[in-house]
């Protein structure tokens, strides 16, 4: 028997799984959806089927229905029958579905599915390169059907927060020119202008700048973004980000805004609200007390410098780093009873870290301080140092003695070591503000901090001192990873001219690289300013998953590629030809490996 | 005097030009925004302050307020005052404020403007490439203003109505693997990969239908599209599509959710209420009544098939086409009254469209036809003419014998320069249904009328006669222009296999290059059905502009350029090389050129 037609159309059902339910037992209904277990019980069959929405258990007779009989593991079928209440005590507290079940009397198959390569259950987790492999099947499991709704619903939860502000979504090209930063731009040869190459954008920045000159008074986007990067743990080539940017507005104004969506993306995937405003925390502060400019404040053991406590000190260790302009730091990682080994391994890691030591001991029950170094201190500098820590019987006080650099960058990352919370039931924001304009590489070469549209706070001060100027650049922190950047631009044109000076971008190179931008500013630039956030993140981290590629439907794998499709794939050389391009020697060369 | 800080900013204005209003006469307020007309007037300066809002009508007194002295067209200021009414007379009743002035007592340029290239004024229509080149002053103007918002509102609308019917938003993966229609894949070489390259998505089709085997019930994007074509009149490389799946659905449940997008569109952007269902007609039907798979139905004018009448005719022009299986055809152009050199006119049009000849002639006020043709037809074939076009005295009968297609063509373009409407006040919708599976090439070869991936209505039927089988595929239409198309897919790889090999696809070839996609079918693949529709012709129709070019944001030339940016460019020859390619010779030659 086949399904009643609709408009000569087959109808599959009638009905989604999670709306079966002990309102309406006594109902004929059809279901559709996949083959998600079965078993075999004194000659009846007992199967659940699963669609979109959840699980329901269908019972069927093969005596019956015969094609009962040939089901096998998602099997893709439509099945007609009557619901009705479980039998006493068979009842499934943990399904929606679980005090009723489909009394089958019809069942088509409308596709089979071969043997699966991995078991599709919440329970074992299949390698991920299987995984991606075989996405179409990977997307069925629950977990990541959850992921795919939570951004779609996350995505709903931004936009409608933004249109309610009167916000636009204007979408911008994605065959753009080269940017500045040319050297990440992924490539797009032209084929009406053989030879010649489009880039795809690493952000909207110069075209959502365009829309402030253009009048559009506040502008958002979820857009498409490209980075050709060496890959890190966990980077993408293509990215989404929600773009923001306002005329006649400031970083008030981008505050208020993004703590408007962060909260609405949390209370729709968390259910829970957020207190607003965020904290704020300056950028040296961050550095100072957490070792970075992405701090976790979800717990404390923060950092202090110890400085003016060893000024003076005996002990040459410290001394002599004080001496050189160097710090003294460090921070109480609280009551942990390490053995010997431990407390070794904590210093291997502070050298792999780059720390030439690590000073470590536990506070005595006494008040003072079990460590070998204890001996080269004087009693007042040992009292000193368990007040400026707090330290407590048994806390372990950890000190590293460098430069500024070293010593944030060694004690920021023992106390995530030795601190950070598994997972991401707490969420903690958090504003980094008052970044440098610049930051020096090697050699004293002065770069951007953010990008060079980032406003200065002072033209002045960055003209008369440009390496302890201070910007209109922020970031948006969470749970001590970076969702996101933003600043106050420069809307005026000599301003701009001043940034390309002091980074050593002459007149020439900057027409060339940036004319066709810098022009636009020349025409009544309002003051504005905006903010790019990272969705896969706060996706993963909002899923608790550890990595963005769970929260991204078809994503590549760490070296770019998709095990799925096999892309990057070679092409044509005559379509290469039509391009004006063709392969180079030295890549024809690896062709073969 | 500067305006007020908040919190450490500038506060650049309280107020919307469009909310000052009688109601807040008295009010001190601050407004920010863009000088756009200036006149002196007794010593007193006037000019209209224009914001994203609309226009706010200023006076100020220079002796008071020294700094309006210097303003011009298009500096940016902010400008603070008391909201009045205008004086007895004076009050514009073109604009929303127009009761209303603001007398200022503060005023701050914010912002310069050098003069500009062209005038800011909806009365004149400057230069296609100069607006292209100045797109960030283009934007200013009201009509680009109104597109922008439209395109803003319009994608809300779509996304509201899917949201409410449970449609999830994926986003697919914009670098992927060449697809099976590989030349017009716009190519983007990778580097981690060097001498294999990704493609930019013609559609996401495959990744759609992935999506439904992966369990996704209902998927929808707004999707960038990229197809490397040659520019015809309207088209871009890249281009937007709002792409629609679902599962365990077929055409009534596709046609029943676009039908309330773009009624929720219409609503929205024109505040008028579409009629749904939309009226259907197959593709023969269409082909024959309107010589275009695409019609527009605002008018009449259709064609009629006069085979049966002219069967056995003596005017051997008609008896040798039918007698060689062509066909006779002809419309009804109504009431007109055209010269010797009109209908020469007429003649050579359709010689040009590809006919050998047009006969045309009036119809005579006794109802016989005045035609220099009408002489080799008997009196009843003159009468049965006339009755089967509906003839009036005075009305153009135009004839065309030739084969079906020629005869389709030269009709259907000849009834569109004779009767299409002007604009698009009116808005017919129609969905094009039963297309064929195959379209036949010169010479016999078979090409997918669609794509590969579509369903036929019957297996047997397209096995048996590829040439007549019809799919399941549709399009919609809107004033003749094609807004979309779509299908129920193929979801049996059995049948897939079959398509690919009427289509003269072997088995080697088909695994090549869609083997990775069919592999996914053998999974458990529901049946599922689709459809995509392009937005900035949708949004063009709507905001009544004749180019999709004024309703995208940047778009670029038809020869794939950007007058603004200067894109596309030549790049480092080192980058070039890191992705393991370079120039080949021949582009390198037409460098210089």
């Amino acid at each position: 028997m086949d399904p009643t037609d609709v408009a000569g159309e087959p109808q599959y059902r009638t009905l989604l799984a999670v709306d079966v339910s002990e309102a309406k037992a006594g109902q004929r209904v059809r279901l559709a959806g996949w083959v998600a277990r079965r078993r075999d019980q004194g000659g009846v069959y007992f199967f659940d089927l699963r669609d979109s929405s959840g699980l329901v258990q269908v019972v069927v007779d093969p005596a019956e229905v015969p094609a009962a009989r040939d089901l096998r593991m998602e099997y893709c079928i439509s099945v007609e029958g009557i619901i009705r209440p479980r039998p006493e005590g068979m009842a499934n507290p943990d399904l929606i579905t679980g005090r009723v079940e489909l009394a089958a009397d019809d069942l088509r198959v409308l596709s089979k599915s071969e043997p699966l390569p991995f078991v599709l259950d919440a329970r074992v987790e299949p390698e991920e390169r299987l995984r991606l492999e075989y996405r179409f099947l990977d997307l069925r499991r629950p977990r990541m059907r959850a992921n795919l709704r939570a951004r779609s619903r996350a995505a709903a939860a931004m936009r409608d927060t933004l249109n309610d502000r009167d916000f636009l979504e204007v979408e911008t090209p994605t065959l753009i020119r080269s940017t500045p930063e040319g050297a990440r731009d992924m490539l797009v040869p032209s084929r009406l202008r053989a030879g010649s190459f489009y880039a795809l954008p690493q952000s909207p920045q110069l075209f959502k700048q365009l829309l402030m000159v253009g009048g559009v008074d506040r502008y958002y986007q979820i857009a498409r973004c490209y980075r050709d990067e060496d890959f890190r743990s966990d980077r993408q080539l293509e990215f989404t980000q929600l773009d923001v940017e306002g005329a006649f507005w400031g970083r008030e104004g981008v505050f208020d805004t993004f703590e408007a969506v962060v909260a609405a993306v949390v209370a729709e995937l968390r259910g829970s609200s957020l207190v607003v405003p965020f904290p704020r925390m300056t950028y040296a502060d961050a550095l100072l007390r957490y070792g970075t400019d992405k701090p976790d404040v979800r717990f404390g053991m923060e950092i202090r410098d110890l400085g003016d406590l060893f000024e003076g000190t005996e002990f040459r260790a410290f001394s002599a780093v004080l001496d050189d302009g160097g710090v003294v730091r460090g921070f109480n990682a609280g009551a942990r009873d390490l053995s010997r080994s431990g407390l070794d391994a904590l210093v291997d890691r502070a050298k792999a870290l780059g720390a030439r030591g690590l000073v470590s001991g536990a506070v005595d029950p006494e008040g003072s301080w079990h460590s070998s170094a204890a001996k080269f201190l004087s009693a007042d500098e040992v009292a000193g140092l368990t007040a400026a820590l707090d330290g407590s019987p048994g806390d372990l006080l950890l000190l590293v003695a460098d430069s500024a650099r070293v010593t944030a960058e060694v004690l920021g990352q023992l106390r995530l070591d030795l601190g950070k919370p598994e997972g991401h039931d707490d969420l903690s924001f958090l504003w980094v503000i008052d970044f440098p304009v610049f930051d020096e590489l090697e050699g004293g070469h002065l770069v951007p901090s953010h990008h060079p549209f980032t406003s200065p706070v002072d033209v002045k001060e960055m003209r008369e001192r440009p390496r302890e100027a201070i910007s209109k650049a922020y970031d948006l922190v969470l749970n001590g990873s970076e969702l996101g950047s933003g600043s106050v631009r420069i809307h005026d044109p000599e301003v701009q001219r001043e940034v390309f000076e002091i980074l050593g971008i002459s007149a020439e190179e900057a027409e060339r690289r940036f004319g066709w931008f810098v022009k636009a500013l020349r025409y009544g630039t309002p003051p504005h300013a905006g903010f790019a956030m990272g969705i896969d993140r706060l996706l993963a981290i909002l899923q608790h998953e550890t990595s963005i590629r769970d929260v991204i439907p078809f994503p590549k794998t760490q070296t770019g590629t998709d095990p799925m499709t096999g892309s990057p794939t070679e092409v044509d050389p005559d379509q290469l030809a039509e391009l004006g391009i063709s392969l180079s020697e030295a890549a024809a060369a690896t062709d073969d490996g």
